[in-house]
């Protein structure tokens, strides 16, 4: 199980998932400042273990008002950012917040992993998007950690992962975490899904989330809300695992979650392009949302508003 | 308007798609295999236009048995290659007949263009897959033809270009072609379009296809399917653009046409992977079936019927 995150000689190391899986390289965080500049630049991503990092990035900080701000913008979509700088702005020893949330998240991981395999059906095939496994949340993982689950319980026979364009979180991470596992998969094209699905290939959909609304609406790596789209038309369950701090009871609908424009040459090189991040899947599509607090089930507001509480 | 093939030398000359737009190349081809191998390897590539190299290849044949064999099944899933090769086997001339099937497809996608930029609505923000302009026909395009003539008439503001993985013949070709015509676009990862059209900012569908049931159910490279599945959640009209040629009464439906898989390393290194080059979108999302003999509407086993007498 590769981390995303360490604490070493008063600082914070990243594992830099841009380089994987070529290379294991380690960058060496000093200041709110370095950390910032590794979530922004995607050295470290998923939404919990960005959230990890800027809890770190707090423990880094002289002024810890101004590192709050700067942690806090340094991605939009995922609420796990902001919810870990709240979390250390109120804590006495940010160091400790941060190792505490830390574990928290290995063991929300660990619960909702099990909890999650449980809905996957004997012998299934899943797909999955991205990258929702251990780097992505410095535990099991959330998506990935179901997987993980899943597959030592005997219930997971393959896992089709989409390769997720443009900076394919999928074909390199999830596919090298499955790969160390011993999972049995295979990368796709993103735009592959709906052909396996109408064969009969894909069994259940268990992706991430960067945020997930008041009433269930789930904010997650472009390209998820396509998959809902698909599964529910060929009757395949569709699942997102997810932490409770995920979950973002301030925000009523997907309609008002920002989504991330991010850089057009990471799409295209010498073309006008326009790269947005994220998108929403409305919360009718969604067969449940695994948390550690338990399996969240329609409707959302009630269930959600019961387990962020 | 760059066009894929040419005759000169006793030779045809195939412009290397696979170095575009880095690089305007142009291959020699002596022989059938010669024009095969630039069939299979992608050198060129759209259904009407490797129809055509395949009617240009039976002219360099010396055992024209033979070379219908070999490039006939260069690729599997466009039926313009067999519907070519078998309209050469009975003509006495194959150089004539491939010059006069060139000349036949520039003026079918001269008049389907027309007819299908009238489908466009005033203003329209069109979103298109792979390529399927003048590179893909050795016309005006299909679909593309019918953006150009939309551009021309002025109905035309925008066209989103799915970057079509794994080849990327959107990102490479199709936005070289946009930016030829002087027409406004932006390349997008495939698995965008899904928050494209939730934002509202897709009125319009066009593809081309690679060859269509009698039923009218549509095998198009893979990530069509897709589109037209979130088309129909958008109420977003979905149309396939296609020479008559395209249209295979022989195959009843969607299921009976061959799905090219092609070699994984297309998709990722390293990792085991699934790349199926098509998929099938069935006729109940397609919205009109633009050809030179008219626009096609369903019932499709009727419309096809009639249109591929």
């Amino acid at each position: 199980m590769s981390q995303p995150l360490r604490w070493e000689d008063d600082a914070l190391w990243v594992l830099d998932q841009r380089r994987l899986p070529a290379e294991e390289a380690w960058l060496r965080c000093d200041s709110p400042a370095d950390v910032a500049a590794a979530i922004r630049t995607l050295a470290v991503r998923g939404a919990p273990a960005i959230g990890l990092a800027a809890a770190y990035g707090m423990a880094l900080a002289s002024d810890r008002a101004a590192a709050a701000e700067l942690l806090r913008s340094a991605r939009p979509t995922a609420v796990n950012l902001a919810w870990a700088v709240g979390r250390s702005l109120q804590a006495d020893d940010p160091l400790a917040l941060a190792e505490r949330l830390h574990a928290e998240q290995r063991e929300a991981d660990r619960k909702l992993s099990e909890m999650g395999a449980e809905l996957l059906p004997e012998g299934a095939r899943a797909l999955t998007h991205c990258n929702a496994g251990a780097l992505a949340t410095g535990g099991l993982g959330t998506a990935g950690g179901v997987l993980l689950a899943a597959w030592e319980h005997g219930r997971l026979a393959h896992v089709w992962v989409d390769e997720t364009r443009p900076l394919l979180q999928g074909a390199r991470l999830t596919a090298w975490e499955l790969g160390r596992a011993g999972i049995p998969h295979r990368v796709i094209t993103d735009s592959s899904a709906g052909g396996l699905m109408a064969r009969g290939d894909v069994d259940v959909v268990v992706v991430g989330a960067d945020r997930i609304a008041a009433n269930g609406d789930v904010a997650n790596k472009v390209g998820t809300y396509p998959l809902a789209v698909l599964a529910e038309r060929h009757g395949i369950p569709f699942h997102v695992a997810a932490p409770v701090s995920t979950l973002d009871p301030a925000t009523p609908s997907g309609g008002e979650i920002p989504i991330e424009e991010r850089d057009p040459s990471e799409v295209a090189s010498g073309s006008p392009a326009l790269n947005l991040a994220f998108d929403v899947t409305p919360a009718e599509l969604v067969a449940s949302i695994v948390t550690e607090a338990g399996v969240l089930r329609p409707p959302y507001a009630e269930s959600i508003a019961a387990a962020a509480r």
